[in-house]
């Protein structure tokens, strides 16, 4: 039984049914919707629409329809059309005709609306726990290698010596940025409760909005129905959210497949966290880091799809926003997916320091070479040449930077110094490096992040 | 039991094994992989690796396989990781250890590859059949109207009357790009069958390629066994094939639902093809068409995921490449679900071509009196400028263009005669378009479009 | 003469270069660019790194070169091959080898994010403005339409009739999520100034990058020197916050776009603000909404794109940066020119209540009968199949639903009382709609709009 | 003075003139444009509308205009509001009125939807151009290393070992299916010419069309006017053609980029195709290989974007088409730009096959050793778990698979035989991969390739 037949004289095609049809996937608003309906009803009560007692047992009523979706008992009927339709259908079933009081001055219009938003600030939570909780290994790993040298890239071409701390951070604080948005965005979400919009035009019932809302743990009733019923600007907001910590995830599996590969040879992933091939019995794959990679661009996919969807709609609901659904649930599920074993893998991932204090390279000191220059007086314009050309020399003579001797120093620059030599030291460059921010000061970075963290209350797995 | 424990040491984690299992999607391709596994088993024993009663024993196997999938009775395993587990583990069930001779000099990265090309083939044929179902629903209206009036927009603005029929094929051709497209796409296709390329290298055995491929229904094999296991552009093609359908049909559905507008009133769409409000009894709303529009947009969002997942990976296989089949499966699906509805709508409902007519504005026809004055000598960019000027005119006058008199013409242009209100008249002015392709032999494109259909031999639904 | 020519024997090939070079769309960033090297001279003076009369020269020198750009006479040198390069090359030409000092410590990664993060903090501001001066137009149209009925849709069907203010107001509201989108992310943005971060590993000399931080409007500065130079995020938001914009005038559009056509004829278009045909002498065509429409999914695109840029690449600066800037500066050039537009065009455009009424069908009341029903103590769900009855009962008579008389409703149900017909007055519906954000309390929803508004200080234009 | 001021009683607004405008981008059309209207000159006076000395005159003044702009003489007007504009006007400036006969029975918009094919041909020709010279230096590369045995990677992790002219090979075959979808394409672009269909609905002159289309270089014009001034699909198809070469180009870049850092060490770049960095003496960045990676997802974000504009467009000519062209104008760019760059850099890269060879691990054999086990009649299944127990055995001895005696083999299986080391050896079994397009045929593979590539007659650079 739909709930809209009644001018209707013939049924509706299977096809069109099938297609129309969202059971499928919005059951799981089932407890947005409840809830949202507990709230109605109530509303509903104070505005005189229903008596205390027809609240109650409605109430009552819904809270049995929760309970069989959460002990699995709950059984779809043929015309449960969406989760509205079969919550309704059910209570009716459970309660009689009073359900049928239930509906007054709403729409499904206002209703889904409703249930989306309750359902996104929910995954919103937990998205942000997945968040904190690999930041929270990163942090782990940081603080056993705030001295561990290894190469910094650019261009992924050797650049500076850096701590292999500050090659961690450098990926965790992306992710503070990733849950201040989402916490940022989260609270505009909660400004806007659009149940009691109704279909478009809002409710002829004299209904409390702010008191609904804030009943809902929203803090404010939106502004205009029709935009309220059509707004799905935080689906797509949230769908941004998601792509951009897919995009730090495919960053960080990038690093770390690299570095996994033995010519690099930094990281050696635990076996639990690895995976072998059918032909070759000696692969050890890093499939998590993969898959991670590879479902970020699912989420870039999800979020153009929507924002395709919303474009050029006309005003009020139109069925093409139904669409907004799987990509959100997808989404949330991939990543729901994806974190527990990313932040496995990085927690018992063990680094390999003499594999990255090998692949540093004297040449990676050159500008401190020119640095040396400037303080003596040279400016760094010119510096930087000299040193582009101590650099060629050695490739020259086919030795090492650090292995030219004074003297050779001395044909390209007269400033230069006995005290030339101290110039090369990987340990000693990353601590000149002391300004805020830099790889000399990792251990006060790792206190701010830890302090970052500490104020989310996330622990790290164990 | 996975394929490749061997050199492991410590199980896999739960949740890696939960990321990377993709037998909950990838259990669609068993035909496929059955088929590829019964074509390799007779290389094998052509190649003298199998014997001919190991040969017939495993494809025995095999397709009792195929026929617990067919009947419903498969059932997993908890090591199924993927469809190619799943069926090699329950062939060694049925037939014992021979069974693990099936897996000789190939992988699972090119029996993937064949699988999902073989897949494609097939989805691509139904895909096919559908836009050409449609196109024969479009044919069957545009033959009612070849005679009905309407106008024709451009810019959303009322531009030069054609008829409905013109409109119905306008949206005719598009499919037959579509058509073409998937069939240059596929043979292309069949010209790069990967089986036998191992995980990367090739195979040691001494397979037949070039056999094995056309037994599977492939022209040619692949070039390069890194290439091989690696190439999703079929994939991608396909998607963007798909996305563009999407397009085209977002373009018909956008038309028809702003046409069912009773201020357009072009349409009547029947009951069954549309549904009602769950609060307001009177709607009957176009909800295939706009689902039709909405879903377009998924398609665009799948196969930018796609292409996006493919972007800047290294050679050959890389876990990434599991992010092919989620969007093309959901693809084929969106379509399957879309287009018997959108079929059916288009079959059953209703032009009201007096509507139509009454939305035709004599001055739809001030480009025919530019052209008038061009008959008589002016030059073409002039007669647009007095044309225009007429319809200043009659806007000044409050009358329709066919309402002013020769006489008020004539102080337009005294290349005005008398005959000048032969202009005025829509049917007329369609017929003039009688240049191929134009409004004014639309009986004529429908012949040809009928001939195009019928070489597919795709017949409309009742 | 690149910076960097120090360790290279031969010239980079000329398809590289221009390639490579970014001055064909960097330039823009000229203002950003010396304003930061002015804030950095003086950083790098309270260092000690410079002395008071080299930073006094270089800030006289930098303030030079601005001049330059603001007064169109730079000149472009061959080797000029960003903003950076030919600011500094200018800068030696007019102060000497001074010059070359400027860049010590500081690396183009970490100039070039400053630069980016200065100019993005700009357009925000003025995209912002942008937004604001389309609400107050909106805002202008809506107090003139506070008691115009129109017939609001959901799937583009007649739905129930609401204040044209009301439909007004529901393009005003998404604009205000648009500027506290905005306005949340620049702060966010600015708590991570990354000049002083190097190339990767931070700076050696003793810069106080907090001061340095404030000195460029910053609130403080990034955490992570590796992160620094490759933190895209928040170019990536921006776009995403201006695709939403586009979105939102997509749809403003479509809706305009649609009521233009005749058959609606809901608005007349200022001809200021359309266009007219080559060939058809009569049209009036709304391009800049038909540009709004299409542009829309040009900043889509971008979005995308960056995304697409910034995943899977390894840590630390890599040239697919450069990628940012041409769609950041598409995106805004794109804002920029379609505002004043799109503004001008709702500015001057005129409404026509009485088609607006004209399309209103007393079928779009019959929720209000629904809810008559349910005031005589009909449960909502049987109401609304009492009242879905008598619209097809009005439709078996051929009259319109407020034709039916209380006789013949009263065979539909006994709870129609002698005052049903009272239920049939379209502005009497609007009114009843009076909760928070509906059509009936529209006055109340123009003074919080006016009040959100006049925070930001933005005039309309006249 | 734009082609179509008659009705309007206002000058357009400044703002909607500067937003619509598109000669600043169009401008490129001008050859096509001016092609198109030659031929269009033609079919008028074919048809009797002009006089062979009408048609004759405008031609002499249609080529006058073209060569205005090849030598750079052109001078636009205010007016000019598009290339058509331009064209038109220069021609009426040149020859008098008679120019304005020219646009008798044509409209803007078959006139761009020509010009717009005719310049996407000869891109079409262009970029095949270049892909097939990138191919040429692939295959030049290949030959040189047919003997240069390196690891092959799956999951980035060593897999077996293959031929480098099997990697480089594996980049070549890409681009051979790039180059035939391109000209599958444009075989399906040359069938319809859409000159002639007027702005929707046709010519009311009796033009030749199939001459015409013939006469354009086309083979047949297009069947339905409305739908052929709408009709986008080859620009779609397209950006998608170009989208999957980016993708390619993107793979061949990052392992490019891999393989240059010193860990891998595997190909030293040329000078002149690396740049350095202002702060490090010492770099050499493979910007153009960055760029290659970074812009292919501008290329995946025009192709999203032009779709997204097309997506629920009602039928006929909306100005939001003319958000095609600047994508299409920036992706061919794109790659013109980027081909000779990429081409010049693998042309002269130096590969080094000792760091190459020195990454092979004895490992990468255990396959070998499994099919070595299948020789002596263990299925594979379990050889492979014989040869993932001796990987297994060798890590616990911290020997490499290979320094396994014979005894220690024979531990694992009683089928060890005393030839078991000659499993051992890279090249060999490199070699035993010998059917079509394994690693053990390349040189039949680079016969394969060179021949597809003689038949494109496109000659690598020196």
């Amino acid at each position: 039984m739909t709930l809209w037949g009644g001018v209707f004289s013939q049924p509706t095609d299977d096809a069109v049914r099938r297609l129309n049809d969202s059971l499928r996937f919005d059951w799981r608003l089932y407890d947005a919707d409840i809830t949202g309906s507990l709230a109605w009803a109530d509303a509903l009560s104070q505005a005189g629409v229903l008596t205390p007692a027809e609240r109650d047992r409605i109430a009552a009523g819904l809270e049995r329809v929760r309970a069989e979706f959460m002990e699995g008992t709950f059984a779809a009927a043929p015309g449960d059309e969406d989760i509205h339709t079969a919550v309704e259908r059910r209570l009716a079933e459970l309660i009689g005709p009073v359900a049928g009081k239930l509906h007054t001055g709403r729409s499904r219009n206002d209703q889904v609306a409703t249930d989306l938003l309750l359902w996104l600030l929910s995954a919103q939570r937990r998205i942000v726990d997945h968040v904190c909780a690999l930041g929270a290994v990163l942090l782990r790993q940081a603080e056993r290698h705030l001295d561990t040298a290894m190469p910094g890239y650019t261009h992924f071409q050797p650049a500076q010596p850096i701590t292999a701390a500050h090659w961690w951070l450098n990926h965790f604080w992306p992710l503070t940025r990733d849950v201040e948005r989402l916490e940022r965005a989260a609270d505009a979400w909660r400004a806007r409760c659009p149940l009691g919009s109704g279909a478009l035009a809002g409710t002829p019932y004299p209904i409390d909005r702010q008191a609904l809302a804030e009943r809902l743990g929203f803090t404010a009733p939106s502004h205009n129905s029709l935009d309220a019923v059509a707004d799905r600007d935080h689906a797509a907001e949230f769908l941004f959210c998601l792509s951009l910590i897919g995009v730090h995830l495919s960053r960080l599996a990038e690093d770390l497949i690299v570095f996994a590969n033995p010519s690099f040879g930094f990281i050696r992933l635990d076996e639990r966290y690895s995976t072998g091939s059918s032909l070759m019995p000696q692969k050890r794959n890093p499939d998590p880091l993969e898959l991670a990679r590879g479902k970020s661009a699912r989420l870039i996919g999800h979020l153009a799809g929507l924002l395709v969807a919303l474009k050029g709609l006309p005003s009020g609901y139109n069925k093409d926003l139904q669409e907004d659904k799987e990509p959100l649930f997808d989404a949330v599920d991939t990543l729901d997916a994806l974190f527990p074993p990313v932040i496995g893998l990085v927690n018992t991932l063990v680094l390999v320091p003499e594999r990255m204090r090998a692949a540093l390279d004297p040449a990676m000191l050159a500008t401190d070479l020119a640095d040396y220059f400037v303080t003596r007086g040279v400016p760094f314009r010119e510096a930087h040449a000299l040193a582009g050309r101590a650099v060629k020399l050695a490739e020259a003579r086919g030795v090492s930077l650090s292995e030219l001797s004074a003297e050779d120093l001395a044909t390209i620059s007269d400033q230069t110094g006995d005290d030339v030599a101290r110039v090369f030291d990987f340990d000693a460059a990353i601590a000149r490096r002391a300004a805020f921010g830099g790889a000399g000061e990792t251990e006060a970075q790792l206190a701010r992040a830890q302090a970052w963290l500490a104020r989310r209350r996330i622990a790290a797995p164990e």
